[in-house]
């Protein structure tokens, strides 16, 4: 089963034109972590909101939350056919370090067949492609196999903060019969893969302080506590030095995988010669007696994201400096629950706190649970078969390391299942300097978001 | 023994110009850590040249080093007195954190009888000092009670990394018979003091390196070590839970103290509930079996002034960062070689880097021993009744925990013993936002600096 002609032929027609809306859409610097860049987050609002109402005859409302608004819009013209709620985000990580990047982030730049610029694949890329599929359906036959709900939200790069409440304000309009997340990112540029679990995430961050301002290092060195210290010393304490967690409890309620499972997963093309190479690294590091993929997919983890404190310019300064800080973030597996986690890790931080410092600490204000579906979901096999229509070979089933908030967030509340339909790749650096999007992925997305809907029309006829 | 009452009425006289030329002196940014301020470092020098200069007749000038010149000026019409070489240093430390200050630190500020600016108590305040009773004697009898060589430094707060050079190439212009330094700081506001001993110093910094680039802690977390891990482990190995240093060697070389040193220690006053207050912190901590003074003079240290990698924006970023990097200083004790713990510190390092990050290390290209003075030193004890004749009581015999390098060098390489002759005093938040100096001292520091030339004139007339 594939996508009518008519309609794969207007999307590769339209191919430098949706290019051109990606180029202008990654240059928007829709940067949700800073209020700086509030009034960003607003255009990218609207420019996504114009976009889809450009597409066709969808009705499209920009949504506001108690955070960045919502950009919805829907058309309900396939009575009987399944309805998707197409999740995307329009915000984007932070640039920072600028000086690391080849060319500026906000400028969007082609070099060697990839979009370089902040955002291009997570998520820009991905979530212009099915409006832009959209548009196509509508020129060509004035219609959509399926009913479609899309959502764009702002606020994915903080932990979807507000959607929980989104979510239980707008139940009957999201009403849907499964979610399309166009985030999520492919396993590998080389095979075409469906992701069916992604860990969960919690984060704390915290302070210590010794003395109430910093002091000469000379004068007071040998007198008071120095916080640098205590946090190298309670952060080492978190871990154990094999790199297994070191949290009372941690991984009490993970479920172990069974061993069909590990087969499954061993039984994947991965090459962790070549996986080391790609991110520059001489080592593989982490939980003994667990394979990289399986500590990557379905182990949890403790990372320090950021850990500072003194002085950091060039040259030396003595001094004792006052405070220190860690940010930290915990990727879960089923069955952890975030709180119970972050509990479990406070609690630690404040066995362990060393002599001399206060700890302060705080909770990242949400937190959320790994997802899953199952093998034998009707949109999870109408997307292998749109893959196949596609790339001419079966995806891969692999699972995700990363987060996606709204997979629980939407089984939860709505008892909807997710299916990851994204098309950028997860070695596209998106959270790091020089993000790109391969251009040809944009082609094979706007292809294969036409065969699901396709698919999933006819499969309902 | 005391001043003549003509050169006192002068100082007196003149209290408030000399205010003025200090106000003027400290809103220069002479940071010499950040190439920056390369051109205020110039202004600087050529600024205490004119002033040397305006003194009397001086022969002044302006004497070029591989980094910042020194300021050089001498009068040598006292035949058959001593030789005095006056030591201060122009440079100042970075202002940062900038956010920390009550008023500008490049806008010097009177409030409460304290004069609030970057550098104004270290060192421009004191060195300014010596300057200004120059001109004193020269206005009321033309000429000085001893012969003067001023020497004013632009590197100290990097380490006076290019003086050991200068003093090898210029022994003869900086003969004398002892240095008397602007820079060093008294104790305690409440007694004057006499510093009769200084810590040396080494330092060094550190990156840690895992991956080539950043990556998204979801996708990679539990694949590659996390450097901010491993330097959090690296830095907790480097002491002992209970605050003594745990580099192999580290204590190997330092003399301890007889019972009798210990026993003038502790009969000093000192309140420990003040002094914590001061710094506001809630108790004292250090390596075991040591009063805090104890600790702070004549035990050496090892202090992370600086660390930091990974995301420090508001908000989260999931990010494993490529590297991680600490900045380490350590106080040295007689007998420690900086070289020597350098490269103990080293080679803890280079043992206890954790799996799966390369460590790299640069040594600061400096280094200094601690130095010390005989109680019966000639210079000495004229310091001690030029103190008595400003302050009426006998000053105390403390020690110092900073380092003043130029006092283990002029020893080393030319014989002089150093007295510590300043007019900051410790508390005065120099390396820290807010740093201040007590207007009523400069008055003090002027009339006993006039003193102490005038006793060691007499003293050997």
């Amino acid at each position: 089963m594939r996508a009518d002609d008519r309609v794969l032929a207007s999307l590769r027609a339209n191919h430098d034109r949706i290019l051109g809306k990606l180029v202008e859409f990654a240059s928007i610097p829709s940067v949700s972590t800073d209020p700086a860049h509030a009034a960003d987050i607003d255009r990218a609002a609207h420019w996504v909101a114009a976009e889809v109402a450009a597409a066709g005859p969808l009705a499209v409302r920009i949504l506001p939350t108690a955070g960045n608004p919502v950009v919805y819009g829907e058309w309900l013209g396939a009575p009987g056919r399944p309805t998707v709620l197409v999740y995307g985000h329009y915000d984007v990580q932070p640039s920072d370090p600028l000086e690391k990047w080849h060319s500026p982030p906000w400028t969007p730049t082609v070099r060697d067949g990839r979009l370089y610029a902040r955002g291009v694949s997570d998520d820009k890329g991905p979530m212009l492609i099915p409006i832009a599929v959209a548009g196509a359906f509508f020129a060509t036959s004035g219609r959509l196999p399926v009913n479609i709900k899309f959502m764009f939200e702002g606020e994915e790069e903080i932990g979807s903060r507000h959607l929980d409440a989104f979510v239980l304000q707008h139940k009957p309009l999201l009403a849907a019969d499964f979610v399309a997340s166009a985030d999520g990112a492919m396993w590998r540029i080389d095979e075409p893969s469906l992701t069916v679990a992604s860990r969960g995430l919690c984060g704390l961050e915290i302070t210590l302080t010794a003395a109430a301002k910093d002091l000469h290092s000379g004068r007071h060195g040998g007198g008071v506590a120095n916080p640098l210290h205590a946090m190298a010393a309670l952060v080492a304490s978190l871990h154990e030095p094999n790199g297994r967690v070191a949290v009372a409890g941690f991984y009490d309620q993970v479920r172990e995988l069974s061993s069909g499972e590990r087969a499954a997963i061993a039984d994947l093309p991965y090459d962790e010669r070549a996986y080391l190479a790609q991110v520059g690294a001489a080592a593989a590091f982490g939980e003994p007696g667990y394979t990289t993929l399986e500590r990557q997919w379905t182990r949890p983890t403790l990372e320090i994201n950021g850990m500072w404190g003194g002085y950091q310019g060039p040259g030396q300064k003595t001094v004792i400096p006052s405070d220190a800080h860690a940010k930290i973030t915990c990727r879960l597996v089923p069955d952890q629950d975030p709180d119970a986690v972050a509990a479990q890790v406070r609690r630690h931080l404040e066995v362990h706190v060393p002599p001399g410092v206060q700890l302060s600490l705080s909770l990242a204000d949400h937190g959320s649970r790994a997802a899953h579906i199952r093998a034998d979901h009707f949109a999870l096999r109408a997307a292998d078969a749109a893959l196949q229509a596609t790339y001419g070979v079966r995806p891969l089933v692999v699972r995700m390391g990363g987060t996606v908030p709204i997979a629980e967030l939407f089984q939860r509340h709505m008892g909807l299942d997710t299916v990851f339909f994204s098309f950028s790749t997860a070695d596209e650096d998106f959270h790091a300097p020089n993000e790109f999007f391969r251009v040809h992925r944009l082609q094979e997305g706007l292809e294969a978001w036409a065969h699901y809907w396709t698919i999933l029309g006819e499969a309902s006829a």
